[in-house]
């Protein structure tokens, strides 16, 4: 009767899951939780949210209670907690980066692939039904041959500090290379972008030059970059982003230039997506509305309400949430970044710090 | 630990609820649940969903048992069902129009202060963040005296119809007048748009005159009116709405104008309030961000995730079911509209409906 | 060689012209003289713009001397200078309202056509192009049948006054009866919106109900309206305008509705003109792009640049001067607003003002 | 008695100028026509149009008798014609790029310099007057200390040529190493680009990393660049241009982010400038509103009609061309683009090109 999406195990049981990290102060733990509610996917059985060192004793409690663990820690912890979690059996949504380096992203994705276990990643702006459409319309070859994309990822956050007094929790570990590893700001949201890039445009990046800065005082990791690109095909891009962009919220702008058409997602008006024609109108698809299911079979089925009645930022979440629950169900892919995804962002970044060390120069990643 | 919102009733168990209607094909059942689950509210226990007749034998079986009865169902059977449940000791959500007439609105009022009920009516639009910030700096006076409110809901649905053939379920309802009562667009949508004048200026309407159009072939109730309002204070208000204007999807807007500043609101850019100065820039609030607790603590502790991070539709449905949840618990009004508006909106559609008839003639409300 | 518009008269001289009004201080007067400059469509050579009364001197002086006389005066002395230049063989830009009364506009008209003399009014906002591409459109039948309309004209400059001092000259005689006529915001920009309708819909418009509003402390005379209009057709429209509406600058902005599809256009945007239909995307035209040409060869016409590089509020009014002069050029009529408009607007003000005064009831125009 | 900006030369005469290029089929040609007439600033008393190669004879035949000469050729031309008629007495406004080599700027900085003569070049977008309010709160350290800039300039005109056929003119200059200069898109619209950064933030770049692209086919020209610039101060600006970015009309937006605030303008937009605090809502400044005079004169003495009233591209090309026949007329220095920033752009343009070629490697200008 209820177009709730009804998940089960394999074992015709509900799905469960603990959560470590997103206590109290999180951003990103109660997201997991509203988006999993939202749609009904998982129960919640288990946690140790604010005491996060106590995940090894919730691993051991959870073996074989639960069919994923949720993992909403700081950086450092993400490799020990996944691995951890993969090796007890049990499927992992681990937040993004993956870990604090390439090595360690590659052998989470052999423990995944050797237990045949499910590791997703919530690379959020993938799981925007009008970043499906794009998707799809770049796939139909709606774009013609793709040569330039532009992409910000522009976020103020770092001027919002008061540096004159001690950091609060978040801030702080996002700035210490002991919690956040050796980038803040393109390991935390550069990584977004370098997956919306490859995820819209279906090319890979092949190489990378950076140009890393830290603008916020005291800062010792990165706040800010110019980064080119260079993907398949022959096409380039040009990326920018930063914490230090002040009075930006969360402005994600993707530009893509085929030379048939173009097109323009902007995060912070989600529900369209803009194509440009070099000889006709600018042309406005809305979410939702019923010419998108035509072209876009996913973009139709992960939205919840008609055009007109906007989804959000939670929304896409629960989409990468769906897609990874079927996996869990199905024991078999679905449409949501996983171990590949962790480790070619972990590429980005590594050939990115290397970019940057060695004078700004272009690097294989 | 959770940011979650706890519910529970006076006996210290998780709210219950049923549900009538909301079956499959249904717009508005799913969205009920969606953000009931998304804050964790209540737990769906029982329900006849697209066997609507059967609520009679619902409500017997759920009698004692569960904390409220959500009202799903075409408008003709609004004030039977919630009329039995209120009788029966249940809470009630009851979808808008609260009735076929002003008569049973009344009634309903009554029977829900003699029982002392909860009666909930989710007037969507009045649970949107940036709409409660736009209450509250109209409270705090800085609008100065209120002059003039243009409001426009505008929607196209009856456009997307292919009238050579029968009519899907939804719209055949909302055409007949013995399920959708003595107005179509007026009763449905003209509802919202008067509660979100009366809501946000806190001003009230003393008189309405109207025009209705039916342009929709063969449609024999309104689909489309313009209406004049004149209110309290001297303030008057123009407000259209339709579901007529040809590819307009859910375009609320309003604007309010004071002697000292003005406000505009556009649901499909909820996220954002847009405030005029005579003598200054046009000042964008931005949903959450930190300067709106200090405006509206209603609109901060009624947001989810940062600004940049959109909430939408389903989200302010779900501030209206936490208001409407903690009454249910607290047994005590809190910021959601029930009976008093619920027989506002009548006195309203009855209202308009006269002057209609009348020759477009002012009539008291 | 030059794509300037080159006008001559039929005795083979450049173009003269002389004007009254539009001294220090005008808003109009500059903007006249700045269209004709631009397109090289007249010179200026005489005038008399801060001693207004000169005019009849004027006249004398340039008797057989100009072509054409630009009248940017007061409301109140429009119809007698108008009245003395047609007579004296000189054709007339005058700006609007055309006069105080419909009978000093059904007077001007017929002299004009007694006389053979031109007559023109500036209707600025039907000279912009994405205005004309909206009439053609709409003549192709690309909207079907037209519903309804949904028109503002809000300008909030009767905020930006100090009631407490004298009023400046240019609010002084716009709130003065003697000068203003019977109405000030009706007659001032409500023929504007009543031009504009007519102009892009083709329909007619024949009652109208409105409702009358004098929010400025002091003003004797109407500085705020809703008003209501039945067309040809069927068709309704649904009219606010005010110079109350605080913080807005110039917010004219247009919605047709037919049942094939709906435009929208928005005289702050002026570049842009949005089409909808019911099952297509939202198409946004750009001025000037080459698709407009195929469709409104007036409007690529009446454009200088390409799309993208934005043309404003004098190029528009430069529009309706370059066809007025090619009109006093040619002894032909034009794409210009004339007499019959400057009648039918008159009819409108006097008809609004029934309506008011006869408590609000629908007036025949 | 008229607004009109009154210009004579030391002499006591209206300015007179006369024009090389911008006959038939030219885009630039005319806008200076039209940006000189609005304003009444000068009349154009010789020319040679379409048969460009005339300029020896016009030169000699307007010598001692025009006040400036304003050259409107293809790059190739812009340094012998310049250089010419600086030594023939005359001042000058010509086209960018200033010249095809950096040699040849500095020689005719050299030259204007001596012989005392002025030396326009019209960066249009330094002439719109909210870029000019952009600069002067920039000035007052209203945006802090600048830490980024990202800059677009997207055109999308090379995706409207069917290469299957000969090239029209325009298209065929600038794609021709002979007429264009070792540049294209950098060279035509790129300078645009760099020259407002610098306007705006009043910093000078000390150093550029460029990667350059031809993506239309059988262009030999670079016609997309992705460029990393390092300034004053250590601010670092990303800097995309383009005339392959499909659909992009002319699509030049500005953003610059300091410690403080930070801006954003968006040519096709040009009417607004968008401020954001970290702390504060955004403001969104309207040009030529009462609020603007009181931060920039500049930026309201550049503008002719009120806010709302909407000014686009001809007006800010005359608001160059204002400033330079006051120079003209005054012999000495005003707010408009000179031999300084022709020679600056041709650094930038050189020092792109070095760094393409030498491996994207960064390169001092």
């Amino acid at each position: 009767m209820d177009n709730k999406v009804t998940m089960e195990n394999q074992e015709g049981r509900r799905l469960t899951y603990a959560m470590v990290g997103g206590g109290k102060g999180s951003f990103i733990g109660p997201i997991h939780r509203m988006a999993i509610r939202m749609d009904d996917l998982a129960d919640l059985v288990d946690g140790c949210y604010s005491h996060v060192d106590d995940w090894h004793a919730l691993i051991e409690r959870c073996r074989g209670k639960i069919d994923f663990l949720a993992v909403c820690t700081p950086n450092d912890s993400h490799y020990a907690i996944a691995k951890a979690a993969l090796e007890a059996g049990m499927d992992v949504m681990c937040e993004k980066p993956l870990s604090m380096s390439l090595a360690e992203a590659t052998e989470l994705e052999a423990i995944a692939r050797r237990r045949r276990r499910i590791l997703g990643i919530p690379f959020t702006y993938s799981g925007f039904p009008m970043v499906k459409l794009a998707r799809d319309l770049v796939a139909r070859g709606e774009l013609g041959k793709i040569d330039k994309i532009v992409l910000e990822y522009l976020q103020g956050s770092f001027r919002k500090i008061d540096f004159s007094k001690p950091l609060d929790k978040r801030n702080a570990w996002k700035m210490d290379p002991r919690k956040s590893g050796p980038s803040c700001v393109v390991a935390d949201i550069g990584v977004h972008g370098f997956h919306l890039i490859e995820h819209v445009t279906g090319l890979k990046v092949g190489s990378v030059l950076a140009d890393l800065s830290s603008f916020a005082p005291g800062n010792r990791l990165d706040d800010d970059a110019s980064i080119l690109l260079r993907l398949s095909g022959g096409a380039k891009a040009s990326f920018v982003v930063s914490k230090v962009a002040t009075g930006e919220e969360n402005g994600v702008r993707l530009r893509v230039y085929g030379d048939k058409a173009s097109l323009f997602w902007n995060q912070e008006a989600n529900n369209y997506l803009s194509v440009k024609h070099p000889f006709g109108t600018e042309q406005i698809y809305k979410r939702n509305a019923p010419y998108v299911a035509a072209i876009s079979e996913t973009s139709a089925r992960l939205s919840r309400i008609p055009a007109g009645h906007h989804e959000g930022f939670i929304e896409a979440f629960a989409n990468i949430y769906r897609e990874f629950c079927a996996a869990v169900r199905d024991r078999k892919a679905h449409d949501f970044p996983g171990p590949r995804e962790g480790v070619r962002t972990m590429r980005f970044v590594e050939a990115v710090l290397r970019s940057n060390k060695n004078g700004n120069r272009w690097e294989k990643i």
